[in-house]
């Protein structure tokens, strides 16, 4: 794992939100991307290295919106960033980690992803993500 | 703010989760240290430019024991870097943000640091942090 690609932070109002962290961060978002496959709007913030991805859900089904409703807004998830998804998938298997997802799949910000089943990692959800060739 | 400095988790047992974020990373962490005015033991693993921090109570008032009776365990804070924390207290606090703390104190891994309240920030628990010069 080479660094945190960024924390997924869920929030009611994207809109509401995008005001909070432009004001925190002294700058503007730079994407805006909807996720139709779960249901969600997400806006992302750089911070150096870093990023922060708001994720707003767009129905009641969606992961964002069942988080909010048994935990409130706040931090979802953390992502970080690997060379080879593939193999870390099988190295953390190996160990032992749950996955929720055993092979990647394509997420926001033309990532390939996976996430780990908190369970196995102390409640903390853990999305793997290797950048996609353009 | 400049990056992601850490991430802080709140744990249960900081021993197992050790051995947990060793198996996750693929490599030991590197350093522990208790903050006895916090009443936390803590554990830092490096990822990249960032890092994990684990936070396990050692008595029954501290914060984090707190936060797991409250949550369980999971992610309980972001730590954000800043050059300079006092000029950066001022700016949120002109921006309307509410400090828990509107002078930098002392705090783990030689650092001044403030707290924003999760209120202003979306339920986030926000960490500013300096380095402290050796």
């Amino acid at each position: 794992m080479k660094k945190i690609e960024h924390i997924g932070i869920a929030v009611k109002n994207i809109e509401n939100s995008n005001e909070l962290f432009k004001a925190l961060f002294g700058k503007e978002h730079y994407k805006i991307e909807d996720v139709e496959s779960e249901g969600v709007k997400t806006s992302f913030f750089k911070c150096g290295p870093n990023k922060i991805e708001l994720l707003q859900a767009t129905n009641d089904d969606s992961p964002i919106a069942k988080f909010i409703e048994k935990k409130g807004e706040g931090m979802h998830h953390i992502a970080f960033a690997v060379d080879d998804i593939e193999r870390e998938i099988e190295r953390l298997t190996q160990e032992g980690f749950t996955m929720i997802h055993k092979k990647p799949k394509k997420g926001a910000d033309n990532k390939l992803i996976a996430f780990l089943h908190p369970k196995s990692t102390n409640g903390v959800l853990i999305e793997l993500c290797q950048d996609l060739k353009d």
